[in-house]
C-alpha cells in the first residue's frame, strides 16, 4: 500500500508522500511516489501515485516522452483540470494494455494519483485522478486530498487542516498523520518526500525525511505525551452519563 | 457498517458497540450490536457483530433458542474458545442456508463477531469469530480485537491499551477510539453501548451513551484542546531535517 496527502492552503500546496512498496508481505520495496515537473518556468506539476506499481512507472515515464513530443503534455496543457484528464487518459491507456494479461493473473492494474501544482496565473490547486480517469477537487471546507491508507491519519487532517493554516504548520500536521498511519500498518514507511508550492512560485521546494531522522522521534514524542496528557484529563464516565441497558438475553428472561 | 472493540485488561473486560446500520445511504438504521448472555450464574457471554445485520440477528434468535434445548448451547459449554466456535457454526449455518439467494443478488451475507466473556473460573477472554467460523484471541501486548470500521479510531488503542490500564482509563480510550471513528465515518454513529465485565464478576454492567450526551461533547472537546496543543508543540522541520530531492522530471533534465 501507499499514504499520499496533498493540501491546498492560501498560502500554496503541501504533497507528502511515502515511499514502501510491497507485492506480498516478502516483497517489500522503496520507491518515490511525489513526482515533480516542471517543464517551464510558468508552471509546476505534481504527482502522487498508489496503486499498481508497474502502473504508475509506465504512465509515469510516458508522460515523460510527451514532454519531449508536439502532442498534449504536462508542458502545454492550459488549467490544471485539464493535466488532469491527461493523466487520467495515460493510466487508462496503460491499464488497458495490460488489461487481458492481468486478467489472467488475477491481479488489478488499476492506479489512483493525485495531481496539483499551478499552471501560468491560474489558482494553485489539488485534484484526485480516479483509476477511471475522471477527477475531483479537494473541498473548500477539508482542502485536502488522500490516496492510499487513508483511514488511520485522516483524524489529524479533520483536526487542524484549514485553508488559512500556514504552510509550516500544514507540514507538522501532514507529518503527523502519515507517522500515525505508519504505526498502524506496515506497508506504509519512511522515507517520506514533502514538497511545498508558495503560490505563483511555479516552483517546488522538496525534501527527504529518513525513518531515522531525529525529527520524526522529536515528533512521535510530542504526540506521544500530549495523548497522554489528553487521556488523563479525560472525563470519566459516570452513572448520569448513561441510561440502563438491559441484558438481551439472561437466565429466564429472553 | 459498525465499529466495536474489545478490551482484555487484568481487571476484566471492556465491550464498547456503535449501533448504526446502513444498507444504503438512504437506509440507516439503529440496532444493538452488543449482545448480553448470562444464562446462569457461573458465566457471562458478550457477542458484538458486524457485517450483515439479517444474518446478525438469525444468529442471535438461534443461540437464544439453542439455550433452552439440551444440545450444544452458551450454557453449557465449558470454555470460550468453545463459545467462540459454537458461535462460528451457526453463524455458517444461517449463511449456508441463505447463501443461494443471497448470491442471486450480489450480497454477502457474511458476519463477524467479536466473542468475549467469563465462564466458571476460567479466565476471562475475547476472541474475534471471522465468517469462516475460525477465531483469534487478543494477544498480550495489544490486548484488544476491534470488528468493523477499524481503521479510523486504532492509533487511540495502540497508544493506551495496556494490560495493566485500569477499566475507567479503558473506558475513557474507548469512547475516544470510538467518537474518532464516528467523526471520520458517517456509518457509524451513536448512541454507543458500553460493557463492563469484572474479573470473576460473572456479570456485565451495560449502559447505552446518547448521542447527545454531554459527555461526549466534553470528551471531544478535551481531544480537540489537546491536539491542537500537540500541534502548536510540534517541532518545525528544518532544512537540515531533510535530505535534498532532486525533481524527478524538469526542463531538459529527465
Amino acid at each position: 500500500m501507499t499514504y499520499c496527502l496533498a493540501m491546498r492552503l492560501d498560502e500554496g500546496l503541501l504533497f507528502l508522500s511515502d515511499t514502501r512498496t510491497n507485492a506480498g508481505i516478502d516483497h517489500v520495496g522503496t520507491y518515490r511516489k511525489l513526482h515533480v515537473f516542471e517543464p517551464d518556468d510558468d508552471r509546476v506539476v505534481v504527482i502522487q501515485s498508489a496503486g499498481n506499481l508497474a502502473t504508475t512507472q509506465e504512465v509515469l515515464d510516458r508522460i515523460g516522452r510527451d514532454l519531449d513530443g508536439s502532442g498534449e503534455s504536462l508542458a502545454n496543457v492550459g488549467e490544471l483540470w485539464q493535466a488532469a484528464l491527461y493523466v487520467g487518459r495515460v493510466a487508462n491507456d496503460v491499464v488497458d494494455r495490460h488489461q487481458a494479461s492481468l486478467a489472467r493473473s488475477g491481479a488489478s492494474g488499476t492506479a489512483t494519483f493525485i495531481v496539483g501544482g499551478q499552471i501560468d496565473d491560474g489558482e494553485p490547486d489539488i485534484l484526485l485522478v480516479y483509476p477511471e480517469g475522471n477527477y475531483i477537487r479537494a473541498s473548500d471546507d477539508r482542502p485536502y486530498l488522500q490516496i492510499g491508507e487513508r483511514k488511520y491519519g485522516k483524524a489529524w487532517l479533520d483536526l487542524a487542516v484549514r485553508a488559512d493554516a500556514d504552510l509550516d504548520t500544514a507540514a507538522k500536521v501532514a507529518l503527523s498523520s502519515m507517522v500515525a498511519t505508519a504505526l498502524s500498518n506496515l506497508s506504509v514507511g519512511p522515507p517520506y518526500d514533502l514538497g511545498i508550492v508558495r503560490r505563483d512560485a511555479h516552483r517546488i521546494d522538496c525534501g527527504r525525511i529518513e525513518g531515522d531522522s531525529p525529527f520524526l522521534d522529536r515528533l512521535s514524542q510530542v504526540w506521544t505525551d500530549h495523548l497522554n496528557a489528553a487521556v488523563e484529563a479525560l472525563p470519566q464516565v459516570e452513572p448520569a452519563d448513561t441510561t440502563f441497558l438491559a441484558p438481551d438475553w439472561t437466565s429466564g428472561n429472553r
